[in-house]
This record gives structure tokens, C-alpha cells and sequence, in this order.
């Protein structure tokens, strides 16, 4: 058994609310969602939105394919069944996060319309702002771009009449029709994309208690 | 469009570290998991925890049955493979919380050895805190709190020959064999059991940055 060396408590009945738990981090929860192609520059936006938060004393984490789809989601394959519970696992975290007075900021093609509804339904249903964001950028461009070269194997994958369900070569992008914020990344800097989401999220109060 | 109003962003390549972001919250990120049977006090206890963290300026959050069956579980029942699962992504989840920096404080009976240790094996893996605490009580003393008339309805069904598979009654509670505390409270008083806690937490070294 531990020695004791707190020596005083006292709390009152009844849990701690989301409003406490903001306060004490000094901001309000929420989820920043972002959708967009692949190559459209979502992962690396969060990582420098990341940043520039903690600068600021603000407490977000990001939720992305590295901690999810190796953990919470590793019993998931890429049916369209098993895309949807991807999403909407990933949705349900976020909102926990959110609760927790975090921003969660999200960074997942999330390529149907369906499924990004259903995760701001949830979030609508708890009174938690949801914050979508448009990574957008044509997808010649993201091919050109083509870090990984995901899009030479999905196109080389259909021209050998096999097709791999890859967004924007042969399965849909679902651009969002209500998003907070459409972001064209080919056409402004990572600086000027980040800047734009620390206003958002200024916009949508999160960033004082 | 929002209208800019920060002004200036740097960043540097790469992401934030736990470290970095446990260092904002003033505070080290771990999992505190408590296990015990129904009505053993699990939940009385992780209520009044956050609050008292809370007044001393540390931040945690609580996954119970309330965020978790309703949400990110509700696609599960109680057959072993859904309990188990259940146990799974409560334990990735926790982990996702400790490593975003919070004290993760979670209250399941979570009764079978195996999946606590899969989760324990978790967060060893990724070097974050587990730290396991048996909120333990004899059942007798259990069944004579029965707060929700849980074990009277086990103990019926039982009796009709149906069974529920109620833990402690119709299905086995393994107790921890290398918990971090066992606290017995059927002995010490809530406030007791948090000052134990906190005493614990101080100990892992979680109450400072």
C-alpha cells in the first residue's frame, strides 16, 4: 500500500462537467475535422497546427492513421462496411477528446459525405462543436504531388482492369457541402492554411475558457 | 472565408512530442485503470478522483460505461469475443488519452486477467504508465450494497436455471495478481481510497510535468 501524504479532500456529489474540465485547461473542446484527398496536405497542416497550439498554451491531440489504425482500429480492413465503423469510431474518439475539453483535430480522407455527417450528428446530439474542414485540392494535383506513390499504383492498378478503391482515381471523393472551411492547398502556403484554422477556431470560441 | 487575425506561425519539422504536450498540461499522461466487481464503488471513486485532480489543476478524464457503451462500444454485446473487444478498445482508447498527456481514469469491471494484461502490454509497448488498481470487496458485501438490484436479478435468473452471465455470480472475477493497490472498500472510506490514489499517482511520478 502507498504511504499517504495527501492529507485533505473534499469534493461535492455529482461528476465534473465539460465545463470545469475546459476551464481548467483554459480553452473550450472541440473536433477539427479534416477531409480531403490523399497528398492534399491534411497530416501535415495538423502536425504544424499541433505546434503552433502548444505555442500558444492551447492542449490539442491528433488523431490519425499512425495511433489509430495500428491501435483502436486495427480489426479493420477497407470494406465499405469497415470504412464507415473506421469513421465512425474515429468520430465517437474525437468526441471524447472534445468532452475532455481537448481540440481534437483529425486528419482522415474521410472521402463519403455519409459518414462525416453521421460524426457531426453526434457531436451536434452533445451540444460539442464539430469544426469541418475542407482540405481541397484538384486531384491532378495530388497526383502530382503523389508522396507515396499511392496514386501511380492505384491508376497502374486500374489499367491492369484490377482497380484498388482509391479516392479520386476509382472510388469518390465526397466534397463537403456545409464545411466550416474549404482550404486549397495547392494555391496557399502551410503557414497561411494554419493561420486560417487558429482564426476558425478563435471564430468558434475554442480558444478561451 | 474567416478573416486572418494571427499574424504570425513558426514551426519546426516533425511532431509534437507526449512529453512536449504532458509538459503543457503541467503534468505526466498514464493510465489509472480500476477493476473490481459491480457495486465495488469503481465509479464513486473515479468521480470523486477527477474532481480532486481537478481543484489541484491536473487534468483528467474518465471512461466508464456512460461514454463508452452509448458510443464508441455500443456495436457491442456481451457474448466473450464483444467483452473482450469491449476491453480492447477501452484499452486503446486510455492509451490515446495518456499519450495526448491526461490521466486516463477508467472504471469497468474488466473481470478476465487476459484482457486487462492485453492492455497493460499496450502501454508497456509504447512506454506509458499503466497503473492497475483492484477496487476489490468481498461479493457478499458487494451483493448486500446492490445499488442497481444487478445481483438480485443474477441471482433469479440463476435460480430459473437461465443464468446472465453476471460477474461474481454466474461468471468469474479474476483478481489482479500484480495490481499496482488493491483498495478494500468495504474497509476505508471514498475519501480514503482517493487520498490513495492520489498518493499513487504522485508516486508514478504523473502530478508533475
Amino acid at each position: 500500500m502507498a504511504e499517504q501524504k495527501a492529507t485533505n479532500i473534499t469534493w461535492h456529489e455529482g461528476n465534473v462537467t465539460r465545463e470545469e474540465r475546459a476551464k481548467g485547461l483554459g480553452q473550450k473542446g472541440g473536433t477539427l475535422w479534416m477531409t480531403g484527398l490523399s497528398a492534399s496536405g491534411k497530416s501535415t497542416i495538423a502536425v504544424a497546427l499541433e505546434q503552433v497550439l502548444l505555442q500558444r498554451g492551447k492542449h490539442a491531440y491528433r488523431l490519425d492513421g499512425d495511433n489509430i489504425r495500428m491501435g483502436l482500429n486495427k480489426n479493420l480492413g477497407f470494406t465499405a462496411e469497415d470504412r464507415a465503423e473506421n469513421i465512425r469510431r474515429i468520430g465517437e474518439v474525437a468526441k471524447l477528446f472534445a468532452d475532455a475539453g481537448m481540440i481534437a483535430v483529425t486528419s482522415f480522407i474521410s472521402p463519403y459525405r455519409k459518414d462525416r455527417d453521421a460524426v457531426r450528428a453526434l457531436h451536434d446530439a452533445a451540444k460539442i462543436p464539430f469544426i469541418e474542414v475542407h482540405i481541397d485540392i484538384p486531384v491532378e494535383e495530388a497526383e502530382k504531388r503523389d508522396p507515396k506513390g499511392l496514386y501511380k499504383k492505384a491508376r497502374a492498378a486500374v489499367a491492369a482492369g484490377k482497380g484498388m478503391g482509391f479516392t479520386g482515381v476509382d472510388d469518390p471523393y465526397e466534397a463537403p457541402e456545409k464545411a466550416e472551411l474549404a482550404i486549397r492547398t495547392d494555391k496557399v502556403s502551410i503557414a497561411d492554411a494554419v493561420l486560417q484554422l487558429i482564426d476558425l477556431l478563435e471564430k468558434h470560441g475554442l480558444l478561451k475558457a
